[in-house]
């Protein structure tokens, strides 16, 4: 067993998870800050020279697992370990943020797809990706090409 | 404060981090086995559509705590939030690998650079990177800098 405890804190706009975009299509353009413990701000040297951050974090607001779910981009259901559902067995949560800005142990922050007050694990920089050309993304895939051909979902 | 579970384990031929390619150009070709607790199996349900995954992990071997530390890949030290650094307020690391296939509850995967025995906290679809025109790798890209006109570290 693991015992974590939160860093810092995301502080922005969304109060409620039906106002986060989701589904096909969905594009993560708000900006927050991530609240860093003071505590723990010489821990940010440097940080301000990458452009894009990986934000491990806590759904600490869901409390079921559901090894088998639908999830909004889709209407079938798929294993949570081939989904972002928050009902994991370690609610544990992973989004890219670009950074814009470091204003002490605060960051500046687009690209938020969390609630207001989640508490964060862990900011690690984002080096590099996997080649477009190189990277199929499964059932996902599939979804969007059902949408594009039905034309009822987006 | 958050507990965490293992999920399953790493099983693959790293015994000692020394092992473990590190440093500028460091590439991550070991191949090795994401052992899946079977009682969560269904939660792999259609994983195998997924050419790359990202494996969230614990340093279940590391106990200590570092703010700012020395990368292997620089000569000067940086922010445990700006580097991979095992001494992290929450030990988790964050590895992308590649799926190459799946047989029940054990996914083979390429590009291990975790030990054997590694406690795996989620597993998730890698879905979508960043441009490579929109990164910027801070120190990083000073150090590789740095290291091809001194032409000393690799």
């Amino acid at each position: 067993m693991f015992a974590m405890h939160p860093i810092g804190f995301v502080r922005c706009g969304y109060r409620d998870a039906a106002e986060i975009p989701r589904g096909l299509g969905a594009s993560h353009q708000a900006e927050g800050v991530l609240e860093i413990e003071s505590a723990l701000a010489a821990g940010l040297t440097d940080i301000e020279g990458f452009s894009h951050l990986f934000v491990i974090w806590a759904f600490d607001r869901s409390k079921s697992v559901e090894l088998l779910g639908t999830p909004p981009t889709d209407d079938r259901p798929h294993g949570v370990f081939a989904t972002r559902s928050p009902y994991r067995p370690n609610p544990i949560g992973l989004t890219v943020v670009e950074l814009l800005r470091r204003d002490g142990n605060r960051l500046h922050v687009r690209g938020i797809d969390m609630l207001d007050a989640t508490p964060i694990l862990d900011v690690k920089p984002y080096l590099s990706g996997v080649a477009p050309e190189k990277l199929r993304r499964g059932w996902l895939e599939d979804a969007e090409n059902r949408a594009r051909k039905g034309g009822t979902r987006g």
